[in-house]
């Protein structure tokens, strides 16, 4: 990059990281915690969220932003199970940022218990950039094979979590899940890690079990 | 973006074409087909070109650009096959730029045949910048889903080859070919599309002979 093109980006940053904080701020004043899930495509965040969706329905309150590039095809999906969503369609940028999320706040249900953001199908650009989230979580899928937290680090520094998703075509495929792990916590040793399925369901209870961990800390600190 | 933001890309991507163009040239005098391959990160992109390497070996030179983001783990795994390959490592930057190739150029073989370059894997950024190539192939695996096309347009719309990769696993996923390929010849007619899988080998061979031919109509026009 040049000089002009470091500077622009810095500002764009910065004004992101502003935003960011106070969408995080306003978020906690109504006791939701927010969850910014990033992967790249097809990595199954909207399977993952449908899941959460029909596991939370009888003892919380969610609602789901989609990030797109272009179609409404995932909200439209979150919707058939019954939860709110908003399609944010960034017609053509590759990732979300803070103020299209402040855009769509005040839509947004106050009463709810989570707010889940889906980004832009993207394990790059979505790292450097905050949305407001308590929890950010990196999906890797199987089939993109083990090598990826090293190949893509920034995603994995920056997530507090990170989900192994399709467990159930591991039988088919090379993905050695103990190296994934151990190379993932060596860049980030907070990592969480859950692996799940959505087919079989493996893994969901215990994310959610700490999904619900998150949201009863965050109430009790902000009583 | 605001205006300053919308400047600074311009500048950016008008100095790219140019050096592309420059590149695109370079490569044509000296008899050499560039493929640029497009894809999410972990569709199979590096298992193509392994397979590319050894069905070439017998009758052509070629030679690999890498782009990846941090790691020589790519590189390493066409050297291991007999190729040269030079990685590109672009430490945060979620695309190949002109410039980028221009640097490795000169220290390519200029006897080879095709010159074979990797993009970073994502699905939308590397769509914006041309790298000087005479083919852009964007791949798709079989467990991203049948809906990518429609979600990501430009990689689809601005490429000459779709290839849908991972075939052997379509026992068990629910990507229906079909609607894929609809999908993407609606987005662009022009699509030569191959269904291949670096497992069994599925039409890998109809690939390398149209890889062949385009480089024989290449060596005439410029004959």
């Amino acid at each position: 990059m040049n000089k002009k093109e470091v500077i622009v980006l810095q500002d764009l940053l910065g004004t992101n990281k502003k935003i960011a904080a106070e969408i995080r701020g306003e978020l906690e004043r109504r006791g939701i915690l927010a969850v910014n899930l990033l992967s790249s495509p097809g990595a199954g965040k909207t399977a993952l969220l449908e899941q959460i969706a029909m596991r939370l329905k009888t003892r919380a309150k969610m609602a789901v932003i989609e990030g797109d590039i272009e179609t409404e095809l995932d909200a439209e999906r979150i919707r058939a199970k019954g939860v709110p969503a908003w399609q944010i369609t960034t017609g053509g940028a590759c990732h979300l940022e803070a103020k299209m999320i402040a855009k769509v706040l005040p839509g947004v249900d106050p009463d709810i218990d989570f707010l889940f953001i889906e980004n832009v199908g993207n394990l790059v650009c979505p790292a450097s950039y905050e949305l407001g989230e308590h929890l950010r979580c990196v999906l890797l899928s199987t089939p993109e094979g083990d090598d990826k937290p090293k190949k893509y680090p920034k995603a994995f520094t920056t997530s507090d979590l990170l989900v192994l998703t399709k467990a159930d075509l591991l039988p088919h495929l090379p993905f050695d899940v103990e190296k994934a792990k151990t190379e993932a916590l060596e860049l980030n040793p907070k990592l969480k890690i859950f692996v799940t399925s959505a087919v079989t369901g493996q893994g969901l209870d215990e994310l959610l079990d700490y999904f619900w961990a998150m949201h009863q800390e965050l109430q009790s600190s902000h009583a």
